[in-house]
C-alpha cells in the first residue's frame, strides 16, 4: 500500500467502508431472521433500509471524487461478522439469543462509527465539505442505530427489555 | 455453542474480551514502534499500561465468578488487527501514517466499547454489581482512550494535529 496524502487515505477508507457495508447487507437478513423480539426485528429492518441508503451515499461520494470504491476487503468487518455467525448458530432461549444478537449488532455499529468518524475528519481537513456532510449523515445514523439497540436491550418503551427476559 | 442464561452469555463475553485484550497486547508495541508523533506514542504507551490493568481486572472477575477466561478466540479483534497490520506496512509520509494508525487504533477502541458495554449491561441485569463496576471502569478508560486519539488527530493541545500535517 502506497499513500501520498490525506485524499489517498480517505479513498482507502471509503473502499474499506464500501466493503464493510456490502458485508453488512448480506449479514443483516440472517440476523433479522434469527431474532424473536418484534421490536428488535423492526429496528434491524429499519437499519437494513438505512444501510442501503448509506451504500448509495458512498457511491455518490465516489462519483463526486472521481474515485473507485472497489479493491478492498474490510477484514475488520469480516471478523466481526464471523463472530456474529457463531451467535446465530447458538442454541439458547429466544430472549437470550436476542440479547447476544444485539451485542453482535453493536460491534458492527461501533466499527462503523470509528470508520465513518475518521473519514469525516479526513474529508473536513482537506476541505471536501460536501463529502464530509454526507459521511456525517451516515455517522449520525450509526450512532442512532447503536442507541436504539441499547434501548431495546436495557428496556425500551414498549418492552420490558430483552436482557431482563434473558435473566429469568 | 449452548447457553442457558445471561450468566453464560456474560462468561462468553468475558472470554471474548480476554482474547481481544491478549491480541491487543501483542499488536500495541508494533503500533507504538511505527508512529512518529511523540504525543501519539505517549498516548499509545499509556494505553498499553491501561490494557495490562484491564487484563488483571478480567482475571479478578473470573476468580470472583469462578469461571474460566480461556477457550475463545475473538474473531472480531483478529480481523481488526489484520487490517491494522496492513496500515503498519504501508509506505507513506510519517504524519499520514500516524493518521492511519489512529484510525486503526480507534477501531480497536470502538470494538472494546461495544463489548464492554454489553458485558456491563449483562452483569448489572443479573445483579453482579461488583463485576459491573469493574467492567464499567474499563469501559470508561476505553472511551477516554478513544477521545484522546480523536484529540490528537483533530489537533490537540501540543500539536497542530496529525491530520492537518498529513494534508500538506
Amino acid at each position: 500500500m502506497n499513500m501520498r496524502n490525506l485524499r489517498d487515505l480517505l479513498t482507502h477508507e471509503l473502499k474499506d467502508l464500501y466493503s464493510a457495508e456490502q458485508q453488512i447487507l448480506i449479514a443483516l437478513p440472517k440476523m433479522i431472521e434469527a431474532v424473536s423480539s418484534k421490536e428488535l426485528r423492526e429496528g434491524l429492518k429499519k437499519h437494513m433500509e438505512e444501510t442501503k441508503e448509506q451504500v448509495s451515499r458512498l457511491e455518490l461520494i465516489s462519483e463526486n471524487m472521481n474515485s473507485s470504491l472497489w479493491g478492498e476487503t474490510c477484514r475488520g468487518m469480516e471478523g466481526i461478522i464471523k463472530e456474529g455467525e457463531k451467535i446465530l448458530g447458538m442454541k439458547a432461549d429466544p430472549a437470550l439469543k436476542d440479547a447476544a444478537i444485539i451485542g453482535a449488532a453493536q460491534r458492527v455499529e461501533h466499527y462503523e462509527m470509528a470508520s465513518y468518524g475518521c473519514a469525516v475528519t479526513y474529508a473536513r481537513t482537506i476541505d471536501l465539505d460536501d463529502v464530509a456532510d454526507l459521511l456525517q449523515k451516515t455517522l449520525d445514523e450509526e450512532g442512532e442505530a447503536n442507541k436504539t439497540l441499547t434501548g431495546i436491550a436495557e428496556g425500551g418503551l414498549f418492552t420490558e427489555g430483552v436482557n431482563e427476559k434473558a435473566a429469568e
